[in-house]
């Protein structure tokens, strides 16, 4: 998915609010943003918006010598959803269609991204979650179990901290047996990682592997051959958040794509509202 | 006042949104984002944000031909705000505090600003206007009242289009023979110009003049010399609206802004919530 017009003052949004939380330093995030505007500038729009995002936390860590500003936001996410944990088991356990619910609230997750949106409050996640069923839904949820139903290894593209603690009730569901989860290779806006990973137990109940990239997103051409041979070799590949879409939507690979729309110009692409649970082949 | 980085990114959504109304060809969309890009990359901060805005009018009036963009917008919030006029007046006529609602209405006209956001439905004018009482204020308007009772000359630097049709209330109940509206020289953003004055019935009760400046904002030294001998002589000053708060509020002379609290630069800078109707001395 190419980069629009309208990409571009929410990336300087994005820009302001990583060097921010980076440093307290008021002539660097002067600098970084002439630095971005420059990039803009000369932007090659051809390009997925992730792109832009991993250059300016590449030139971030670089200025300040702070390799994961988001570091702090992730940990509390991460603690907020595993808090939440055993009332969703609760409330799973005692549904009518227990599927059904964990796919929405995996979806609900991806509320947590600190992308579109420079600050996301606890109330706001917790509300999200516990409001799952009141939130639009589009989506084929029953195509979606019985494909992985007959799947034998389910690719599992994680998005966000916070997110993939919500994503393990879904990979339970799924069987963690023939699931692998795939996270960040590094550090980049709230995206989760290995480290994310463990805390939410993943390691624990499945395959977890980096993809070796610290795009937010997947550039499949700058993944580890351990994350090419698992995305080629699945059978089914399910894609959680905007950050994967925009980077993977042009794939050949039939891939389902789990995720809230939060940006008006995703909506308007794939013709949902914004606040849209999607659930996309 | 300066234009602060967080100025920045707003301005930029603000660019997009100029071009669109003046034009829907794409490619041009693209230049004048980079182009603007290139401006912020060289940008003189210590200049307040209204000068970018002029600047980007005018070369948007250079590649399109269009000199009034907003246009159409002024029309309907002009129409909207004079449909809203007979009600009003009533309200006025039966309040036990009459001059303090208009002074509300006049705050609450100038949520119509196309600056800080992109759009503007009508239900949000009128929801501003009817609902004007719950809004939060902050400022005297007794010390205001007062200080209009004892001035002899009165000059109401007006702000926007349907906003200026509000204005027309308070003008009324200062006394219009002592006051002079004065507007912008030439059509920028959805401020509003002679020819809103005279649609909002300006013209017929009290003295108007042009600033001879299409800033969106008050810039002394490039206005007129019939505007600045009434800036000088004029016992009282009422300013409308932010753009004309970020041009006027270093000045020395003790100057009344009217304003309602729209964006988070402003809002922090004078120590007030977002949504606040600010008068300001």
């Amino acid at each position: 998915m190419n980069t629009c017009i309208d990409c571009l003052p929410c990336f300087f949004r994005q820009a302001l609010d990583a060097v921010r939380r980076a440093s307290s330093d008021t002539e660097l995030h002067e600098r970084v943003m002439r630095e971005v505007s420059g990039w803009i500038h000369d932007a090659d729009l051809s390009e997925p918006p992730p792109l832009m995002a991993q250059r300016l936390h590449h030139f971030l860590r670089e200025q300040t010598g702070i390799s994961d500003p988001y570091l702090e936001a992730k940990n509390r996410d991460n603690t907020l959803a595993l808090s939440l944990l055993p009332e969703l088991r609760k409330r799973v356990e005692s549904s009518s269609d227990p599927f059904r619910l964990v796919v929405r609230l995996a979806i609900a997750g991806n509320q947590i991204d600190l992308g579109p949106k420079s600050s996301m409050s606890a109330d706001e996640v917790v509300n999200s979650v516990r409001r799952v069923e009141e939130q639009p839904f589009e989506g084929d949820i029953e195509l979606f179990k019985r494909f992985s139903e007959q799947s034998h290894r389910i690719l599992y593209i994680a998005d966000n901290a916070g997110e993939i603690v919500l994503d393990r009730l879904l990979v339970e569901m799924l069987d963690p047996a023939k699931v692998t989860v795939t996270v960040r290779g590094g550090a980049v806006i709230n995206d989760a990682t290995m480290a994310d990973a463990q805390t939410a137990g993943l390691c624990e109940i499945c395959e977890v592997i980096s993809n070796g990239s610290d795009v937010p997103g997947t550039i499949l051409e700058v993944c580890t051959p351990e994350f090419r041979n698992a995305f080629d070799s699945s059978d089914m590949i399910i894609s959680k958040g905007q950050g994967n879409f925009e980077t993977l939507s042009d794939n050949s690979r039939s891939i389902c794509f789990l995720f809230k729309v939060k940006c008006p110009v995703i909506a308007e692409k794939i013709g949902l509202k914004l606040g849209t649970q999607a659930l996309l082949f």
